[in-house]
Parts: structure tokens; sequence; C-alpha cells
């Protein structure tokens, strides 16, 4: 060397140190810069126009004044639009929110609100939701670009602003790269902070999970906007420099066609989407060789669907994953030895997380006994965006709550029982509430039910069912109760039931029971 | 829940969300209590009683008035002593800095007070060696045990002395957990601080890169003092909850009994350890084929090796790993289809890790240039310690600097070129001193070569060779630089050559060219 160097900067040990999710991007652009990062339709971006896609779109927000951790909104199906801004803010230290499509647009203008997006990415294709969306006063909000727009406020027309150069802004491994908000069950929804080290970690963890290999070819449906498809898989398919196959929605023939044209090995469906493919007329008797992992989420199925899975999918592991988004999300993940004998587990614990149960008093329970499920590992949430004392519920006893109940068996393998604030607290005893709707629908005029506790001057909390009648099924009050006393222990059975047509439900078709709860307030004090 | 739970403390949050790993163990003792963690000869320590140690042994340490950040040294061959002290260490949040028996009592002594060790865990079957390592004085050092010993200064007295609770101390993402010791080919030995963040990621990033799966087994025979077996395959593999098998060094016969009594799928060896394996006659025809992947460390093999290597384990991809300490330390590991078409490469780089070539001005070089292989990534080192302007220098320009001349072709596969220093600038043109030893190497009567740039009045640095001669050999000067004119452009031909019997050498058995320089420095003076 001629002369002494100067002393690094502080940005340049940033750079060389630090963990964050944009660099995914530029090593596999080192490696593999021809190979498809993206097919979205008709288009193919390659690992190396990404990586300049990145860093143009990256300088571009930066030079709209934006701030470090400021807060960039995108509101559109699946596209290459959204993970080209997913990256540039990761490289800019700016936060991406990721809207979710299934809220009503007011809820949606909610989300960007209490993020206080300064900037929007919107699909034009949208149109009339969007547009809704956008008639809300959005105070914060200083600028809106249209993807698939062609003007001046056209995503396009930013990104020509951008320079190809590398962008290389200070970020920590503990800054926030994505906010997400969940669709709430129980309250209206919160945002989800999550770092730059908790979406490496679940991408590396998750990468090894999938038992697979580099340059990995997945087909994500499901939307971008849920982290199980933005952190569960297409972050370890990328980390491996492999392709992502777009789809906005999921549609069999559709599944079939980029199956084949493709060779996709790794997915997630949900149960239903299997149906899809397995009902279809033209699809049934079809096979997918080149599917290596067919996954699928959150719920178990029958193993008579899981044969049929099998049957079409002849080369692929079947297996459930769980998570939940405040773990980014993937906390468990079926291992392949455990596909047959343990379908209805909900997995075993991923390479970084542990998974424990604990009782009420903050004591982790032994294998086998029943509590809720509390989690430790870096892919934990920094905590919900403006809710310090639910995120510090959330991590009492030195544990994620998850708020599942659940037990661990012998080969760590998690047994669901119940949401835990359905565990419904009656005269001493604690019933949860799953197994008095499991009884209830069992019942042949029983179409769905969900079951609650009611404030009971006497019980504490009065179990109390809300049931929605099988089409031309007529079954009374009387009748149901009976049905529940020759199933049921005493002090399991309904104490009221009320019928209804429907039940409240979120955007993503999840019962609401915070809402019957609500309804049910002052039941008894009829 | 009854009344409102306390805050979060930061303990709890850090227990939560940290990167510690310490935290490997507890993941595995969970999914895998029964598991073999290591096998010592006779000795099997399973997951769950592991978990146990490392609790004990990191309060024990506590207990002695150790704090935050102290170092712990560990003098010994590979046993699951030193594991459960690095393990127990990384819970407590103090170092663990395991000394290479490589190098002389004097140096390992030198090196225990440069990092003011206040505990030592030493071997007491080193004997001799041990008691003059002891025999230096140490003015740091509180605390000696033997491990081995059944006193009550006795490793296992003080691990009694521990609570098997879990240990839960705060412990930082970038606290440090190891040091370890360069051999130190160009200096005295730098003192190398590595991070649980860093460690971590090099566990996650070649449990990907290692192909393989969930409960692997592997064989660890090079010592554990070196980070490409403490951190490129123990972590690993642990962190798939799998074995490692121990031996106090490599002996075919006793290699070839563990690799079938346990199954042994993944290794890495020297080629010097493949060739005694391979021309042992009671080994040559025998197969191995539960190994799935035999890696090979920094030299290259000829081709006709490899296919003896693919005959004695017909399962296993046959790759050649590399890096340094400084990266925790695999930078590149070779892809299974370059095995045979690239096998003269360092590999291409791991998942975490950046790798590039720079000229001497901080500029990147495009794809197949030569210049300096430099790193980012976070696997890379903390610092030396006690050596801020080193650890600044290799820091410059915002990449860490390797001092390993390479180029990188089309599929990320790096080439191998020289060391940095060996680069000899002569009369304006810069010569790789490797070639220079290779043309000398060709020549019969020549047993080793090393070339290094002596300072002269003309050229700059001179081109100067320093030979053993083979045995019987009678070559003299004048021959040699005949062989050179005939082989070598004019430039490259030496302009002195020294005969020795043998040269001065590192613990470990490197040529230390800094004292073959040292001794060459007034050669053109005379």
């Amino acid at each position: 060397m001629n002369g002494q160097p100067a002393t690094p900067t502080e940005l340049e040990i940033n750079l060389i140190e630090r963990v964050n999710v944009g660099d995914i991007v530029t090593r596999a652009a080192d490696l593999y810069p021809d190979r498809a990062a993206f097919v979205d339709g008709d288009r193919r971006t390659d690992y190396a126009t990404l990586e300049r896609q990145v860093n143009r779109l990256g300088s571009a927000l930066l030079s709209l004044g934006l701030k470090h951790q400021d807060v960039v909104g995108v509101m559109a199906r699946n596209c290459t639009e959204m993970m080209v801004a997913y990256f540039a803010c990761a490289r800019a230290g700016l936060i991406c929110a990721p809207v979710n499509l299934g809220l009503r647009p007011d809820e949606i203008a909610w989300c960007l609100n209490d993020a206080k997006a300064k900037v929007l990415f919107a699909e034009q294709a949208l149109g009339e939701m969007a547009t809704q969306v956008l008639a809300v006063e959005m105070p914060a909000l200083e600028h809106r670009f249209w993807i698939g727009g062609d003007g001046e406020d056209g995503f396009d027309a930013l990104l020509d602003r951008g320079s190809e150069a590398p962008l290389e802004a200070m970020v920590g491994d503990r800054d926030i790269v994505q906010l997400l908000y969940t669709s709430g069950t129980t309250a209206n929804p919160k945002g989800v902070l999550t770092s730059h080290l908790a979406v490496t970690m679940a991408g590396l963890s998750n990468a090894i999970a999938h038992h697979t290999g580099p340059g990995l070819v997945t087909y994500v449906a499901l939307p971008l906007f849920h982290c199980a498809m933005l952190n569960s898989i297409t972050m370890p398919v990328m980390v491996l420099g492999g392709t992502v196959v777009l789809a906005k929605g999921f549609e069999p023939h559709e599944a079939a066609r980029l199956f084949d044209e493709h060779g996709v090995q790794l997915m997630v469906l949900l149960p239903m989407m299997y149906g899809l493919l397995l009902t279809d007329p033209g699809l049934k008797s079809r096979t997918f060789p080149s599917m290596k992992r067919a996954m699928y989420a959150m719920a178990p199925m029958p193993e008579e669907r899981l044969h049929q899975i099998h049957a079409m999918f002849p080369n692929a592991d079947v297996v459930l994953g769980s998570g939940q988004t405040e773990f980014t999300p993937a906390t468990c993940v079926q291992r392949p030895e455990h596909q047959w004998s343990k379908s209805a587990t909900w997995g075993t614990a991923t390479a970084m997380t542990r998974v424990a149960v604990m009782d009420e008093e903050g004591r982790l329970l032994p294998r086998g006994e029943t509590g809720e499920l509390v989690y430790r590992g870096p892919q934990v949430m920094s905590g919900y965006l403006n809710q310090p004392e639910v995120s510090r519920q959330s991590l009492r006893h030195g544990w994620f709550h998850s708020g599942d109940v659940a037990h661990i068996d012998e080969d760590g393998a998690i047994w669901f029982k119940d949401r835990f604030k359905d565990v419904i607290k009656t005269g001493g005893e604690n019933v949860a509430s799953i197994e008095v709707e499991r009884c209830l629908m069992e019942h042949p005029e029983v179409a769905e039910a969900a079951v609650v506790g009611a404030p009971h001057p006497r019980w504490g909390e009065a179990i109390t069912a809300v049931v929605v009648r099988a089409p031309g099924g007529t079954v009374d009050e009387a009748a149901l109760l009976e049905h529940c006393r020759a199933h049921l222990a005493g002090f399991k059975v309904p104490k009221g039931i009320v019928f209804v047509d429907a039940f409240p439900r979120t955007g993503t078709g999840k019962i609401q029971k915070h809402v019957i709860r609500g309804e049910l307030e002052r039941f008894y004090e009829r």
C-alpha cells in the first residue's frame, strides 16, 4: 500500500459487518447475475437487473427527502415492484409496509395512518378500491406512485430518477425493515415491527427447514403482504439464489401451467387450494414431479387428502408449517419423518426458535402438559407499533406469548389445542372452546359453531355457543343442549345457545370472536 | 392473567431476542435430549447432559468472580470438556480462548498473557508441555483447572460446584464469544475476536453449504482450536442437532473404525490425511458409504487423487472449503457441481459472505481480473485484540482484506493466485512468488523452494529464492538459474538463490516467509 489508509468510517464498518435484508439481493447478483429472481406473468427479472432496480429505487426514495426508518406503504397484489420496493427500503434504511388487501379500504387507510407512511406505492389496477383508500385523509402521506402507471407519478418514473450505483446507507442489524398488520381476530389490527436480523434469521433457518438446496424455484400465489410468503418462502429461496414465480392469487390451471413451465420445487398452499387442484376435472390425474416440497399452512389435513396430494406430487414432502407474524413467522415446521405419523401436529421448532409451554404464572411446563405456547429466538418482532403496553404484555416472563394453547410431545412436535383466550373459565374449571365447538359441529344440522365465555354472575364466565344451522336445518337450543350433554362433561355444556345466519369475520375470513364476545357482554343480564 | 404483569426486564428481552452461541445447545436439547452431541472415545454426551453441564460450568465460572467478557483459556486436544467450556463461556458472557498446541510453550503463554486470561483449563495428559506453559509468569491468571484431573483443581470438581438451573446472563449479539490466535505466517500471532452473531451466522450458512440435513454425524480429528473445526463443522452440525465424533488427531485405522461405527456423514481432512487413508494397505480397498460429504481444506488436489477419494467414499461430494480465522472462517466452499469442473478453485461465496477482488487503490475489479480478495459479511471478526492499527488496516475501503490474490470467474468461483505479500514488485513488474516457486520445484533435484522479494538498489525488490535440495541432489545456483530462464519470462528469473537445509516454520508447519524476508534484508548489500 502507498501511504497509510484512512481509518474506516462508521459506514464502512457497517457495510462490512451488518445484517441487511437488502444485501441478500447483492450476494445473489454476485453469484447468479443471469438467474431469474422473479417471474411475474410475462416479465422475468434476473438478479443483476434486480440489484440495479433496488439501487435505483432506494436512491430515488432517499432523494424524496425520506429519513432513516421512515415508512413506505405498498398496496398491491403480488408483483415484482412490491419486492423491488421492499429491498430498496431495506438498503436505504426505510421501513416497508405492504398492506393487507383483505382489509376494508378504511382499515387500510387506518393502517397507513397508524404507520405514518410518507410514500405509498399503489397498484393502479386495484381501481375503485385504491381510490377509496386514497380518499381517506392521510396527513403524513407525501407521495403516491402508481404501480402500473406510466405517468410522472408512476413507479417506473420514480425508478428512472434513481442511480444504479451501489446504495450504501448505514443500517443497523436491529433497525426495522418491515411493518405488517395482523388481521386481528381479537382486536384492531396491530402493526408488527420486524428487524433486518429477524428477517435474515428467518431466511437462513427456513432455507434449512426446507431441506432443499440452492437455486430453488418456488411458486407464490398467496399474498406477499403476509409474512408467510414474504419471510418463510421468498427470503429462504432468495438466500439460495433461487427463483420466485409470482401469481396474483391462486387458479388451479394457471398453477399447473407454472409448475410445468418453471419446474416449481417448493410451494405453500392453503388446504382449500389443494382441494381445488385435486378435484379439478382437468387436473386430478396429473402429476408434477418437479415439486420437492408441498407445504400447507395452519390447518392440518386428513390423511386421505394427504394421500391424494402425494399422488399428485410424487417426489414431494408434504408438510405443515405454522407460526405468526410476530415471529417472522415460521416457528414450527413438520419434519419430513413426521409428515405421516404426526400430520396433525404443527411441526417442531425451526433452527433458531425455542418453543415451550407455559402456565399462567409464568412457569415452563414439562413435555406433555398443556399450556400457552411461548417462543424465544432472534426472529421475534421488535414490538407492536404505537402499542407499548401490548408489546410488553406479549414479552412477559421472558418469552414471547403466542396466545395458542398446545402441548409438546416427546419428539418436540406441537399439538395445538386452542387459542389461549378461547379457554373459558367457568365455575373453577377451564374449558377449551374448541372442544365444545367440535361437539356442536358433529350435530348434522349444525354448519358452524363459535363458543365463547360470556360474563355470568354465578359461573364467572358461562360457556355460550353461537351457531349457524346447516341448510335446511331446524335444530333448536333444547335439542342441541341434549346433544352436548350426551357427549361432553357436564361443566362443558353451554349455558346458552344463540342462532345466527353468519359470523362476523376478518378480511381474511377468520371468525372475530372478540366481536361475538362484545355482543354477548350482557347476555346473562337479560 | 391475574393482575398486570411486570414490564419485561432488559435481561428478559435479551433472553428472548438475542443471538447467543450457547443457545444452540439449549435448542438441540429441547428437540433431541437423548441424541449424542459428542462421542469422545468411550464417552458419549447427549444433548440433555450437555445442557446441564454447560449450565453448571457457566455458573461455576461466574462464581469464581469472572466478569462479563473476561477470558477463559483452554489448552487441550479435542475433548468434550473443551466444548463444554466453550458453550459455558458463551452462556455466561465470557470469552473462550482455545490455544493452538502447535505453538511453542512460550508462544502459548504469550497468547494467554496477551488475552489476559483469568482462568485456564489445561489437559493434564499434555504433561511436560503444559508444565512449561504454566512455568511462564501469567499475571492475569487467577485459576487453573486440569482437564482429566481428579483433584480439587480438576475440571470435574469445578463442574460439580455449579448449578443445573438455566444460566441466564445478559449477552449481546456482538459480544465476543471466542478468541483464536492466527498462526502468523507474516508476523506474531494475532488474537482474532469473534462475536456470537458471527459464529451463529457461520453455523447457519455452513449448514446450508453442507447440503446435508438434520441429525448429521461428523468426524472431527483436526484440532478444535482452529476455527475450521470449531465454526465451520461443529456449529453447523450442532445447529441441526447432530453428533460430533471427536478424535485427538488423525490415525487412518481409528478413523475408519469411527466412520463405520457411527455412520459418519461429513468430515474435513487435509489432503495429506486422505493420502494416508488411500495408501494404507489395510484400508485402500475399503469403502465408506455413509459419508455424504468429504471436504478438504485450503489446498486443491490433483484429479487422480479426487477419483481415489470418490472410490473410497462413493456417496460423497468431495469439495474444498477455504477461509480464514478472521471470517469464522468459511468464506468459500466448492459447490457440488464444481467438484470436478472447478476442483482447482477455492469454491464460491457462502450464503452470508460477499467476495470481491480489489486493486491497491481500493477499487473493485470486474470478474476475471486479478487482485486482492476482499470480503463483507456478518461473519467478520470484531477485530484483533490489542492491535487497533492492524484491525483498521484490515478493514480499509469498506471491505475486509484477506491478503490473498485471486480472480473470480463467471460462476463466482475463486482462483487463488498468491498471498498478497508474496507479490514481488521488481523493476516495475509484479511477480507472483508462487509462479517462480512452482518453476523451481519442477527441477528434479529441488525438494522445496520459497521465493521472496529482497530489497535491491536497482530492482526495488529482487526476486530471491531459498531452496532445499532433494535428497542426493547437487544442483547449484547456475544450473537452477538456467532452468528458470528456460521456463520463465526474464523478469521472473531470480536474481539470487540461497540453499538451506530446512525452512523456518510456524507451529502448524507453514513456511515463515517473514523470517526469510528478515534474513535476506541485507542480502544485496553484501
